[in-house]
């Protein structure tokens, strides 16, 4: 079993319950290993839905699935399958999403459509729908959970279940909101990165959800990365199941609208550093924040360089302050960049400025800095105004070890 | 000291001298070390050069001092100065480079322009031009060395000293090259991505060795990697002497002028293999051919993304036919392809094909492939004709242990 991560809060937080939204986890034993892997969480009638899905050309199955049924705007359930990505697996993928979704929308006298399916695991092995369709009936006959349990049961490499909570107010109305979230490889941004699920009382329109979603998914879950490496299968899903009865939102000029975005970005990001801090073998947290640059998409594709640079996250973990390596990543970047403009602080810590590094300038901060686990890097390119800011982890043994001998 | 890597050749090849070329070795003591770390190059008068330098946005003073020169075309000297990348030094730097040019320029009675000048190590620390000055004296006086010397003093975290040879029948002459090279980590394409140099006796204008440098280039350095960072000072030089006599080449329909190319891409193909075989912490050197691409151009990323995927070279390093892991870095390539037509070899075995893995098919092949050194993955994307193939390592807890505690 691999250790719970160095970077993991110290607890599974305290999650409110989301009117008409009821989790249930249950076996259905897609590898052999005894625990829950299948989740099913049934919304009640009227539920709104939203979502981001992997650019991955190869997606899942389960991915076109949900792009298809997202338009139409409802939801009735989501099942999420652990252990067995059924990615990779032609018609026979497909047909076993139908599968799952004809049931339970058999079950809860609902569209096919209304069904949301995920799976996570191995690649290239079809999703049996003989074991899918038992542990259905399982979760169907089983009590409702907690959303710790549900958290854990979407998980694979993840070393700790992940959850978060935020609200808000619309008009006198609080509204709850609670995530969940499963992803620790095979992360890297170009949507999201991981799956995710978002479970809210509010009520709001489809369109709306679906702008707010895409807008808090820019800020926050592709601006993470383990390790460069896109998902065929990441998908993020917001549900809003309306029964907070506040005055609908359908705008975003409505009141009460700017606070729920607000709310739902919070939401995202504690998520995406959720996934970060356990991604695979990470012993350090880190942030890099690129300004300076000629625009911000421009700051964005520098900073992720910077994130995914092997020699980069390698000198992080080793506590060395090389920043040498960011600047060679600043340069591979593509981006505009003057090396004589170029300044990069470490903490606190102006380390090199305007092409040169800083003649004295003081280590024992840095560090002490370094030393630490949550690490933040500044780059100022010196060109113009744009700016980004991304998380990632550092490049260990650890991600070695889990990854070399994966499958097997 | 670092461990000779496993994919090394047994010994450095027996290489020829190169008339009208005289390499001598010196210490300069960049770094608190031992060993000989400065390389000058005596070159004949009359020599032409080309060469082809990083694309980074952040050269180092010695790759701006050598584009600039290159256009002039002739040369009389190479230095090459290891442990101290001088990069990132402001006009510091540029003045050790200046300094080292003049000094060598006033030596031999030639123009600075004349002087090729390289550096390769830390980056961040301007290059000390008191030990640049002194280590040239040194070497000044010092006897002509072999190959293999020149090969092992511009190495850094080289694991072996790295050197190839060739030759071309141009007309009815027959004309010698020999190159050597360094590099082992911040390897990625995008020009070249280490120091490499080439010495022929061949006659040849400088316009037509540009022209056949860049097309090698463009079949070999470009199609390597090996943790994709690009570094901010990779140089490959070419000097011809044109000491063999043969009646000169000028243009690439000139009798010879195809062997003297065919003959230059395999040298750099030798020497860019040679890199990859010491990447840092490889245990596996992996050749990757797309096929069925829209373009050459998308094969050639598509293999890329293959090559620099971290979850594809543990799997090598792991010796697990994890096929799910290619499709995943064909997805996030961004280049068209349709999941059900891709098609996936580990050696001459078929593993999947049609979107689907083959099923039944043999494994015991496969895992005899994989517990190999040379490994070879074939992906057909099923679309059309491009194609391309490029070289890189596995990923490697060797890899952690080098570039977690490089620069202390």
């Amino acid at each position: 079993m691999i250790e719970r991560s160095p970077l993991a809060p110290v607890a599974f937080p305290d999650l409110p319950a989301i009117a008409g939204v009821t989790p249930r986890i249950a076996r259905a034993r897609y590898k052999a290993w005894d625990r829950c892997d299948l989740t099913y969480v049934e919304l009640s009638e009227g539920t709104a839905v939203a979502g981001v899905t992997t650019q991955s050309k190869c997606p899942s199955p389960e991915v076109e699935w949900c792009r298809d049924a997202l338009p139409l705007g409802s939801a009735r359930a989501l099942v999420v399958n652990a252990g067995n990505a059924n990615a990779f697996t032609g018609h026979r993928g497909r047909a076993a999403v139908e599968a799952i979704a004809a049931k339970v929308a058999n079950h809860l006298g609902c569209l096919p459509s209304d069904i949301f399916v995920s799976s996570t695991g191995v690649i290239g092995v079809p999703l049996p729908v003989d074991k899918a369709e038992a542990g259905l009936e399982a979760a169907f006959a089983a009590s409702p959970c907690t959303w710790e349990d549900a958290a854990a049961t979407i998980g694979t490499t993840d070393t700790y279940a992940k959850g978060a909570r935020t609200s808000a107010m619309i008009g006198g109305t609080r509204v709850e909101l609670v995530g969940i979230i499963k992803g620790s490889g095979m992360i890297a941004p170009d949507m999201a990165t991981m799956l995710g699920y978002i479970f809210t009382d509010a009520a709001i329109e489809p369109a709306l959800l679906q702008q707010m979603l895409s807008t808090a998914n820019r800020q926050t879950f592709s601006c993470i990365t383990v390790d460069s490496d896109t998902s065929t299968s990441d998908t993020v899903l917001a549900f809003a199941t309306g029964k907070a009865g506040n005055a609908p939102l359908a705008s975003s000029e409505d009141a009460g609208a700017d606070a729920f975005q607000a709310a739902l970005s919070d939401l995202c990001r504690q998520l995406a550093h959720l996934v970060v801090r356990d991604g695979e073998g990470a012993s350090k947290f880190i942030e890099i924040a690129v300004e300076g640059a000629e625009s911000d998409s421009s700051a964005h594709r520098i900073a992720l360089s910077i994130a995914n640079s092997p020699l980069v996250k390698t000198a992080i973990a080793g506590e060395d302050a090389n920043w040498g390596r960011i600047v060679m990543a600043v340069g591979k970047a593509g981006e505009p960049a003057d090396r004589d403009r170029l300044s990069i602080r470490f903490g606190d810590t102006q380390v090199a400025t305007g092409g040169l590094a800083v003649e004295g300038y003081d280590e024992a901060p840095v560090a002490a800095h370094l030393k630490g686990q949550d690490i933040r890097i500044g780059v100022d390119i010196g060109l113009g105004k744009g700016r980004a800011t991304v998380w990632t982890c550092d490049l260990t043994h650890g991600y070695i070890s889990i990854n070399a001998d994966y499958r097997s």
